[in-house]
């Protein structure tokens, strides 16, 4: 199965590459992966997704929680929870595709973010889902290159994952 | 000086420990990193944030060149191109500050994506400037968490980062 997996960690040297040598050392693929800090400089955060096996990710969750540096764990599965990524795709235009292109940037509310003779970087944000179907869309233009960020997630509602613990229901 | 780099990966266990661990080993913090794979499955991208020793770095660049798995890499200072990245920021709002949420949320064009009694998640993308304000103006009505991607980059116009080597000029 498939899961989403975010680690706030201390914002210290190495701790990265610890992180993603566990799951490396268990035989685990990270899909995507992105890491940047949080309100508080000192602590980052990551978002990593991954499949397996259910039992042996749990094994490396318990690990990753005895890591030094690594604050808390908390794997997305079975929450009410939003994800998005980013994803900057550019795409070859001529005259004849440029009314197609700017066309499916409406359809899906993307973003044009640069303009050349023959080509354009178009940004769009949402589920994989959605950013899989513009791109799939894009395909006949001619895809040239593509640069995601990976997923990131965040508990629906007042559920919180912080570092100072709170991810219970927010008192009002 | 902050350094953009962005490189392409053979997508294997391993790997983002390995370049993680460069940095990390020659005291270089990442200050964010995002991995993805590209339009081949088989080839990820990583694009990390990083500040430091020009001189050190570009061993470092050296080094991962070097590096097993490792196709190509390009630093992005100096160049023509495009920074964004993705932030979602829970916030706390009540009938009173609801109004103003929406109108910076509007100013910025950044997008509701939950709604709760007392707080909601906003989605909003751009350069590391521009989100920098709206969390600052955000700041006043509580923030309660965020999560960020990271940078991802591209070079402006025709010019290519692939893992064919096309990042010249292309070819009308």
């Amino acid at each position: 199965m498939r899961h989403t997996i975010s680690v706030l960690v201390e914002n210290e040297f190495g701790v990265l590459a610890r992180v993603a040598g566990l799951f490396s050392g268990r035989g685990f693929n990270i899909e995507s992966l992105s890491v940047a800090e949080t309100l508080d400089p000192s602590v980052s955060r990551i978002t990593l997704v991954t499949r397996g096996d259910d039992q042996v990710l749990e094994q490396i969750e318990k690990q990753l929680n005895k890591l030094i540096n690594v604050i808390r764990v908390t794997d997305f599965a079975d929450t009410e929870h939003v994800e998005r990524e980013l994803v900057l795709v550019k795409v070859a235009v001529n005259e004849k595709t440029r009314g197609e292109l700017m066309s499916i940037v409406d359809i899906f509310r993307a973003k044009i973010i640069d303009v050349a003779s023959d080509s354009c970087i178009v940004e769009i944000t949402g589920t994989e889902d959605k950013v899989g179907k513009f791109v799939e869309l894009l395909k006949p233009l001619g895809l040239l290159e593509i640069v995601r960020t990976g997923k990131v997630a965040m508990f629906r509602g007042a559920r919180l994952f912080t570092a100072d613990g709170k991810d219970r229901e927010r008192a009002a």
